[in-house]
């Protein structure tokens, strides 16, 4: 009798782009497919995902210490969040062969800590880094959305009082080129949505990139 | 009539060193005698000093998460509480020409989490630079002692329970040499103060360094 063979590693997916892009959403119906298909799927957030990372999700988000939180607290206690997920959720998941769907990783931090607040995009890449350790995504999805357009349905949704949504349309505006920048500086991991169609039209083209991507094309 | 002048820029002193050195107690020491010749002086601490630092310090050391804290997160961690210190205390008192005295600051990041866990000292010299901005420490007094003597006097005082304490002494005997590396690095910063003397002698000593490279020898 032969050991049963080590599994096949699996594969991380990260959804990123503007506010109203519609990340949450499309993370949940790529998952759905993938478990259709017979993959082992997890699903998570950032900033969150862990016990440590939700408390400071509710540092970022709902102002669990109740008082201004500065631009680099923020951007630094993104990437504790992160550290804490990678080597206690991804990185044990990607190992035992699980995919992984994750609705923001890295690029937020470039784009929003970067682009948008204006943070060294070097600097942040080694934060990044330091984060991360060894754990990168096989492909990105960037639900591209001009900022209007975003913001009004975030607007729509939540009712505008979200820290980041408040922001002044020029940050918008910024995050987005930015994210754009990051997707032509590595073709090869980034594949560009147009997230201004149907949710339906969406799923379709965030299904054929993955197909295209990392499924060999065969489904 | 002369509108006031702007007050001389505060300084800020930074106490440092192994554990058992006595920082606290040689911090308040200083901070008494400051006030005694007429200053203002701000004391606070690190992780902490403010609401988000002080849920930072429960997340480190209280186990507030309830779950183990990668070493990754850990050193994100303190530095975003430093970044919130820095600039909602620090920067602001130094500003109105408070003087600061701080248990614990950048050096902390660079031997506890560089020397001691082994992360590179660059990555996390740029993290404190991100964290911090502009403010830096005009002296540092290092509590120079010995992990043994240092960690008998720690564990006398809280039984050893606290994550660090129980680290393995060589971690300990590396972090100690590695704060007598950054003093020699930098000699016009630091002031080594032997700290296995009494806790008189060792505040005399201190005393005397902070007068003679802040207060001009005057005092």
């Amino acid at each position: 009798m032969n050991a049963a063979p080590a599994p096949k590693p699996g594969k991380l997916v990260t959804f990123e782009g503007p506010e109203g892009g519609g990340n949450s959403t499309q993370a949940a119906i790529l998952a759905g497919k993938l478990r259709g298909i017979g993959l082992s799927v997890v699903t998570t957030r950032e900033p969150g995902g862990t016990p440590t990372g939700e408390i400071i999700r509710d540092l970022l988000q709902n102002d669990l210490a109740r008082e201004p939180l500065c631009d680099a607290a923020e951007a630094l206690l993104f990437c504790a969040s992160r550290a804490q997920l990678c080597r206690n959720v991804l990185a044990p998941a990607l190992a035992r062969g699980e995919w992984i769907v994750l609705d923001r990783f890295t690029d937020s931090t470039l784009a929003y800590q970067g682009y948008g607040r204006g943070f060294d995009i070097g600097t942040l890449r080694a934060m990044n880094d330091f984060a991360t350790g060894e754990t990168r995504p096989a492909l990105t999805i960037l639900l591209d959305i001009p900022a209007e357009a975003g913001l009004a349905r975030a607007f729509a949704r939540s009712g505008g009082g979200d820290r980041i949504e408040s922001a002044p349309l020029k940050f918008h505006r910024r995050l987005r080129e930015g994210y754009l920048a990051l997707a032509r500086g590595e073709p090869e991991r980034f594949a560009v949505v147009d997230a201004t169609a149907t949710p339906d039209a969406v799923a379709d083209a965030v299904w054929q990139a993955v197909k295209d991507r990392l499924l060999g094309g065969v489904c």
